[in-house]
């Protein structure tokens, strides 16, 4: 059935029912919440902690291509990146808003797989969706807000402006694999089967980084950025906002194994700016990044340093200091300085 | 000079300068704030009110075409509309987020107006713009989400599933005149200037109910809507929500004067089926609305009641209590029943 045949009002109905089952009482939005969707706007009780708000379009064919994934996987990374900017505040998620914009010839069974793919991954971190907005409209958009707050009452935030010089950069995780996910899918290139369902993965069902986030709030680091535009891009928007510049050692990044296998020199490229991978970019003392790497469930990875030099300026050195920069085929040195 | 030129993080500056400057740190929301636009998400300190959340897609071609309304109208609309589900809640809105999605030729001066337009807006209600996403586009998409909170720790929130059989039905303000804004618009239809103007602003320009919602909250109202599908359809969600139907007696409903008198017979039609006038419909006992309507600084309109029946069904009578219904020219009566 399509949409328009089902209606505006009888969409949401299913929806709602969907979210309804995947919701829980027992979690902490669960129990207070009043009003979730079906009514003029969400309610719930607020309590005295540090609220948390942010919001990402997702825009057929600019962030997606339908034939590309299923709607699942759409539902799926559509949530991902607004509760990835959560974690990298170091908050908790709660609930979301969801305004779906559709062709009224798209499939209810599309749209009740988008929602599923939302609710699959909301429900890992007890997220619920309280509400949105439903349109009919040429391409398919997905809009995603999520509401959240620090874990307890007096815990900081993680903001992009608290670096300081000294600081070392770490990253979570590996890098590049979303990347590879999006060339792989848009250019039909063919791996080993593992590798492929890596990609893809890395790219349309991104984790994000919620413990990791918390983790680094009860270590105390105080700056933090998620990776979704590329680790130097992301970088520099620390540095901007901390008016800074760093030092970046190449050989450090945290290239993904797989990619460092299938990409040859182009690898680093992906890592460095291929974007998407939400995993968590921050700075801090070197004493702190030890206790974070300690304690984490991920790698972490010391890749530069936090300098005070020209403000956002990152300068991408070799193992011996040397700096390097990105030419028509990948990444390399500078005639000069 | 366009957006593409000037790329989207100068947009983004731009946008932040004109939200910055229009804030003021005297409100609650501005004393509470602590991170604004440019960092993963918005950061505030909450309290132990109830929170409200609510979210609307505004798409061209959809919602509205770019020739029919300056940049700044569609900013004040696409914010109105949201801040419109805050009054519907008896809420008092606080912060707002703002999606925008754009083609990359699209003038810079013409998106600067569009955040004028929504902080002009935003401003009357201590709103502050405290993040959103920006991305490219084919086509203008303007999401907007609006948290909020009831006025006070211990207020109730008005729903739309507290209706009771007996509860006499009410309506804020005059219907009709968005909907005749929007034929002015596109039909390009020739009134009396005074008449125009007020068509256009009506649809262009709404003042979202806030205070006449707060209104209903102190003086014990429990159900409300605000009228942006039309009144019987936001009527019918009321019904729906509280399982029970009502009669409307027609020659009550509050028609614009300037509709009456340029509309002919269609004047009803649009004040019941035009929606996107954003006046309030609630229900109460007649005392209750009796103190509202003292209060209120606009006329409070008694049009029907509430009684237990078939669910969500509208009957629609005249003066002498006989069914009508619209036919092809307009509301017609019942042949039978």
């Amino acid at each position: 059935m399509k949409v328009k045949e089902l209606g505006e009002f009888g969409l949401i109905e299913q929806l709602a029912k969907i979210v309804y089952l995947a919701r829980s009482k027992e979690t902490a939005p669960g129990k207070r919440l009043i009003i979730g969707i079906g009514d003029d706007a969400a309610a719930w009780h607020g309590d005295a902690k540090v609220e948390l708000a942010t919001t990402d379009s997702f825009i057929q064919d600019v962030h997606f291509t339908l034939g590309m994934a299923s709607w699942k996987e759409l539902g799926w990374k559509a949530l991902a990146a607004s509760l990835s900017d959560i974690a990298a505040m170091g908050g908790m998620p709660k609930y979301a808003l969801v305004s779906l914009a559709l062709p009224g010839d798209t499939e209810v069974e599309d749209v009740t797989d988008l929602y599923r793919g939302m609710t699959q991954l909301g429900q890992q971190f007890d997220v619920i969706i309280v509400g949105g907005d439903t349109s009919s409209s040429p391409l398919v958009i997905i809009n995603t807000t999520v509401l959240g707050s620090t874990k307890g009452q007096h815990m900081h935030i993680l903001t992009r402006s608290a670096a300081m010089p000294g600081d070392k950069v770490a990253v979570t995780g590996y890098l590049g694999a979303a990347a590879a996910g999006l060339e792989t899918l848009s250019k039909h290139l063919i791996f080993d089967p593992e590798a492929s369902a890596c990609f893809r993965k890395a790219f349309l069902q991104p984790e994000p980084r919620i413990a990791d986030g918390q983790l680094l709030v009860e270590q105390g680091v105080k700056t933090a950025i998620d990776i979704s535009d590329g680790l130097v891009s992301d970088l520099s928007h620390i540095l901007k906002a901390s008016q800074l510049s760093a030092r970046i050692e190449v050989e450090r990044v945290p290239v993904h194994p797989d990619v460092k296998a299938n990409f040859g020199d182009r690898a680093i490229e992906l890592a460095l700016s291929g974007g998407e991978d939400y995993e968590l970019l921050f700075t801090a003392s070197a004493q702190v990044i030890g206790r974070v790497s300690e304690k984490a469930s991920l790698p972490v990875t010391v890749i530069g340093d936090i300098i005070a030099d020209k403000i956002g300026e990152i300068t991408l050195i070799d193992r011996d200091g040397k700096p390097i920069r990105l030419g028509k085929t990948g990444w390399e040195h500078f005639a000069t300085s």
